[in-house]
């Protein structure tokens, strides 16, 4: 909120909300500012107020003037260049929630992405794409790197390259926790990698050339999307039912264009929590071989999920389809540990390119990992996990229902895809001014477009607090 | 050698060496066994003893035989499938130096480099491409390591993604230590990455696109080559002359292909040991203008030239150069640490492609990092390394020359350049059955091509035990 008895205008203060606002990509490259009527109305102040601080904004550089059309968020705002001097900044408060902004879907589909690494308040962030991080804290992870940092264990692995595929060690626990879910691998038929998302980079990069056709599913998730189009790629979405992928879809995208490649959370599907079916999956597979195309199976939510889940994986044994998965969303996001399984001929190639990219991974963690699973610490915080989550998601259910929304899925795993009858987008601008950030339904699309669909994550939304602020803020829409 | 009082028959005893030697990609796919007859008489064998060698390699799927020229590695031999059966497997020793090969160059140029993260044997290697694990023990280190990993540390940038630009404390460091260079940037314009490979990974990921020229120095560095040709681009090598590249060259290709980058190790060279003159580095950002292409500095060798060094980033401002680096060289190459720096609105489209592929790097080795930089325990270790090195690289010099060799390039730095008058693909092999590995001049080609000229490093020729079996072997080629 803009406060009167502030040490700062009211300009100074709305003008410094919104540079904030832009400079952490929470208002995209392109969007467009309130009106200067629209803005003086919902912060209750003169217009005056909001032309003085729109001229501060260009000023700095952040936005521009379009003849007719208002104001907007400049290409190369974000960019250190165009910060403001530190003469005119120095006059401003700390950081605080900017105040309301309507402007439309950011331009770019990582934007908000990126908004998301930055701490918005103190408060349970809705859209955060992690579990927070006091769910995580233990003790068995600072053990676990005690173990591995001894003088002579450091020295032994920090002063060499080590293995392109991965510390031996953590490879053969791999194995052993594949097994759980019927996937029979060699070690040497896993690379490990810069987290889930390094390991989804290595197999496109490996299997496809700039141009080539790729299927996704949508909704899905945006940064594949964005990190297929920097490739080059065309991005062919597929709507994601509640048993699997719309095979009538892919057919047609088989006939047409002939992809070589398809990209599905079948476990757990992010943002909507489905799982395919063992009908749906073997449907997949058939498609897959009629067709020629491979399949990278993200399963990043698989301790999420019971291991007799049905794995396309697991029912191809790594013929067409290779296996992804990783740690951030169990046990430390920034330890940015993820691993492939390919079958041993595709394994050479997709090593070849972990080699070429980034020559090996660091062993510290990956040892470390090796050490939690091997004492069955991982599988013990997974139960304890799953049961919290379990609580946390059968309240932030009620709440969301008691507060007007509806499930557009089952609820199942981390997150809740949620219709709230207003546009999700308009609603992430007005819930930033509250100190929420969530995550909007254009998110979750290959071309973003506005929905009133958003994502929650169960273990930020089970109280009342946001959901109240929720009310409000959509009430007042 | 083989041996005739081993437990293992000599056929047993030859084709398990060729089979290692196979599995660690130091014979390529495609690579040509030697005739039986050859075989025969290097080895001290019957023909007899070889034909059944080369049997059991093609019932174990490693080598094929082509009708009337010979036999060939299968290109997917290193596949594990491709493997023996364990119960073929369990008769043979632990893996020793193959018997004598003369196969010509691998296939493929990331092939020895492949080789090049198996250990051989105890002996120093003279084609490693860091120094010796023995030279950079410390006690700081670990000390390092463990300030960042207390509990409470640990739990606070584990358990959640972290910054995508890298950790705070390291960029500020950063920004200390390239003013040494003279090189003026705020911690914003730093993007930390897994080594200096990851950077350059990034750099060429966000200026070009497939199909798009690229000026690389040659001689240069195979990963360098094959991972610009692996992203689909049109690599253009420019001869690296001592004071800086071939202008003339760089002109005509200008001219010919208007390439968008050109990839430069300024300063000490890989592997010539060249570095930039100021008149060469003003001419090549000239023409960089002129032809409006941006240069990738990269850096790599920094700590071991001194700082007064012309650096093209140093003399452009990073206007149109983004400056690359690591600590692999220097400090400890597992850590996977490097990072570059670029222009304020440059750098947001290089963070944005780390973000897609990677999201976040871990923060453990920064932390550490930022601590031994800024405790002064990085510039001390730097200090005690040049004189070391400068020590081995004085004795190696005399060495090399003593045993028949020239020096193709003035002695600095990490590597030597070495003529040898043999062709160094035919003794790469032949040294490896005397357990060392040496990096031969076609490795530095982007046209890989038989040559005479080999890479050695410094820290570890500096005794005569190489030298004397490299006479030997190469007297008896």
């Amino acid at each position: 909120m803009l406060t009167r008895t502030s040490a700062q205008t009211l300009t100074d203060q709305l003008a410094e909300r919104f540079a904030e606002r832009i400079r952490n990509r929470l208002m995209a490259p392109g969007a467009r500012l309130p009106s200067v009527r629209e803005c003086a109305r919902q912060q209750g102040v003169s217009p005056h107020t909001v032309v003085a601080a729109y001229d501060q904004l260009l000023a700095q550089g952040l936005v521009e003037a379009r003849r007719q059309r208002g104001f907007y968020v400049r290409n190369d705002a974000a960019a250190p260049a165009a910060r403001a001097p530190a003469a005119v900044r120095s006059v401003a408060e700390p950081a605080q929630p900017v105040a309301t902004v309507l402007a439309r879907a950011p331009a770019d589909a990582s934007t908000l992405i990126r908004g998301m690494f930055h701490r918005q308040s103190a408060k349970p962030q809705p859209g955060m794409g992690v579990l927070p991080p006091d769910w995580l804290e233990s003790t068995f992870m600072p053990t676990a790197v005690r173990k591995v940092t001894s003088v002579k264990a450091l020295q032994e692995f920090s002063l060499q390259y080590g293995d392109p595929a991965g510390d031996a060690g953590l490879r053969s626990s791999l194995v052993q926790k594949l097994a759980g879910i019927q996937l029979e691998v060699a070690p040497s038929q896993i690379v490990t990698t810069v987290g889930a998302t390094h390991a989804l980079d290595i197999v496109s990069r490996t299997l496809l050339r700039a141009g080539d056709p790729v299927m996704v599913e949508e909704p899905g998730w945006a940064v594949e999307f964005a990190r297929l189009e920097a490739l080059g790629m065309r991005v062919l979405p597929v709507p994601r039912l509640a048993d699997g992928p719309d095979l009538a879809v892919m057919q047609r995208y088989c006939e047409a264009y002939q992809p070589k490649l398809f990209v599905s959370v079948s476990v757990l599907h992010n943002p909507t929590g489905y799982s395919l079916s063992p009908a749906g999956a073997h449907r997949v597979l058939q498609l897959a071989n009629q067709h020629d195309f491979h399949i990278v199976e993200d399963d990043t939510y698989s301790h999420l999920a019971p291991e007799h889940a049905t794995r396309l994986s697991t029912l191809d044994g790594l013929q067409r389809t290779i296996y992804v998965s990783g740690f951030a969303k169990i046990l430390a996001p920034n330890w940015r540990i993820g691993f492939l399984a390919a079958s041993p001929s595709l394994v050479e190639r997709l090593l070849e390119t972990k080699l070429l990219a980034t020559l090996t991974t660091p062993a510290l963690f990956e040892r470390a990992l090796a050490w939690c699973i091997d004492q069955g610490q991982l599988r013990r915080h997974v139960e304890r996990i799953r049961v919290r989550l379990e609580g946390a998601r059968s309240r932030a259910v009620k709440l969301a229902l008691a507060h007007g929304c509806t499930l557009a899925s089952e609820p199942a795993g981390l997150f809740g895809w949620i219709e709230t009858g207003a546009d999700t987008d308009a609603l992430t601008q007005r819930l930033l001014d509250e100190g929420y950030l969530i995550a909007p339904g254009s998110l979750f699309h290959a071309r973003r477009q506005p929905t009133t669909l958003m994502r929650i994550n169960f273990a930020t939304t089970q109280d009342a607090t946001f959901w109240k602020v929720f009310c409000r803020v959509r009430d007042g829409l």
